[in-house]
């Protein structure tokens, strides 16, 4: 792209002529301001919003931690930030969250260089530890957290409603007849203790026993189908199987078929979530809609609101309502 | 974060003291930069990455165009390029190319405001039409494409050997005696046409008939279903699918399912990019292994050598080889 230098150079005249020219500054002749203009435009000039963040302050830009591009929550999480940040004429800085920790690089002081106006902060493979968190405090623009609350971390929150959605679901299939209903979680993660809240919720509604092996864990992300096998391999195995997510339930369609479990008739499966995928299994999956694209359009929105001075009370946490999608995998 | 101007008034200097003795300039005294340093530490100051790219002319970020964050492709492909941008030191601007289209907003201004050092640019929904790529001819900075040539434009190219791969895949359907071969294909991307080429190639070499009932082109993706299963409730189906990508062959394995057609015993079926979920498929789905994340970290390798000048010579075609992998979906 052409710079202000080599326009002055064109035009005849001084760079410091072309800077006044080009920012309607009094003192330049009409007919120097309309040369300058025509030259700019024929070269595609364009003006440097580096320049215009030391003189405003904003750098119209935000930063984004995101660890797994491939995951498609994270995807239409993603797609709906950028549809508002579009919407507000911002950018955003994305930097892999996982990879600065394993390389202990200071993933705040990246965005503190380009001097982002504020944070948004995807779901991480690697919790926050107290240093972050105090960093993070320390970072004095807004921080938006994305799907995954931090214990004891006071930030504003977007995520969904994960207890709420999980009861209504399990309701649903206690009110189809359902009685030995077992479920899989991974530990640690908030949505995944509030999920797990919301199943009990339900099953100590009804009076339904709950024994810690209709509790199935999944330790490793990776071995998730051996686990979940193992747990649907047992002589008095549920009726039915609630799953943490859609990858999950997709994991326990997989078992079952494998070991001849028919699905919906001998054992309903439900994941949570709705990815895009659902629809394409075989059964199609029963699960609860978080609405990612949304909490993406709602964390942005609200980074937005702080960063621009239109919100300026206590911290928030707002939870996206969820939709139970009944499809194949359960007769509800 | 503190600014300069306040670390001064902490140490009670000028801010252009303390710009001097953060930068290690000479002609400040040492117990002054001492403390200078020590204050910076200590509230966590950072230098503006701004005032660097001044300086330097180098503002040590790239653009990158994308368009859907849901596709696991171009998840793997940014995966890939953050991986690479991590190792050279160099932050992402992340901009949607489609979306800016449709609001007619100018996605090369936003990256030249920002001045990336480089663009990346990822496939995209609307192919560019001449004013784009003249547009992209006049960015001056170095521009690599990913995944999706574009006819007429000279530019870096990173992609897959679509042709090659799809030629192996066919060749290995024809080695265990399928002569029906059919295939689906989206029309007018770059990477289809290939695939059809590289299907094509195979067909010919054995003088297996191809007529135009065996290439089923897809018009619209929402649809994708709908067409492939009316293309197989006919009652001279092939004995084959070869599908353009893996999402086009879940659609067929579940049209075939649907239909009540057995997988691979009646109908083999492939897919192409070999993407997480083809192991999670019933029969897992037979496909071609695009390397999506090495594509990505040769694309921004490439971008990189650019910007910093160690490659010079002529455009780039860099094809990343494929790899057949054989799983339950064909009997080969």
């Amino acid at each position: 792209m052409i710079s202000m230098k080599e326009i002055g150079k064109i035009c005849g005249v001084t760079e410091s002529t072309v800077s006044k020219a080009l920012r309607g500054h009094a003192g330049i002749k009409q007919a120097t301001r309309e040369r300058v203009m025509e030259v700019a435009r024929k070269y595609g000039y364009q003006p440097n919003a580096m320049v215009e963040c030391m003189q405003t302050g904003k750098s119209r830009s935000i930063g984004i931690a995101c660890n797994n591009f491939q995951c498609m929550f994270t995807g239409a999480v993603m797609d709906g930030i950028h549809k508002t940040l579009h919407d507000y004429g911002y950018d955003s800085y994305v930097i892999c969250w996982d990879k600065l920790v394993k390389d202990k690089i200071d993933l705040l002081s990246r965005f503190a260089r380009r001097r982002v106006d504020g944070l948004l902060l995807l779901p991480m493979e690697h919790l926050p530890e107290p240093i972050h968190i105090a960093a993070l405090h320390a970072f004095h623009n807004p921080v938006v957290l994305i799907d995954q609350a931090w214990s004891g971390a006071d930030f504003d929150y977007v995520g969904s409603d994960n207890r709420g959605g999980m009861a209504t679901l399990v309701e649903r299939l206690i009110a189809a007849g359902h009685k030995k209903i077992g479920s899989v979680f991974f530990p640690e993660v908030s949505s995944g203790e509030e999920r797990k809240a919301g199943f009990l919720d339900a099953m100590f509604r009804h009076n339904l026993p709950v024994d810690a092996r209709s509790l199935c864990k999944v330790h490793d992300p990776k071995n998730s189908y051996e686990e979940i096998r193992r747990a649907l391999d047992v002589p008095e195995r549920p009726d039915a199987l609630v799953c943490f997510n859609d990858y999950l339930a997709n994991d326990a369609l997989n078992a079952a078929f494998d070991l001849g479990i028919r699905v919906p008739e001998e054992l309903a499966i439900t994941g949570f979530g709705n990815l895009p995928f659902c629809e394409k299994l075989r059964p199609m999956l029963t699960t609860v809609d978080q609405h990612a694209f949304q909490i993406g359009q709602s964390a942005a929105r609200l980074l937005m609101e702080r960063i621009t001075g239109n919100e300026t009370g206590p911290y928030h946490t707002q939870l996206i309502p969820t939709e139970v999608i009944i499809r194949q995998s359960c007769i509800c």
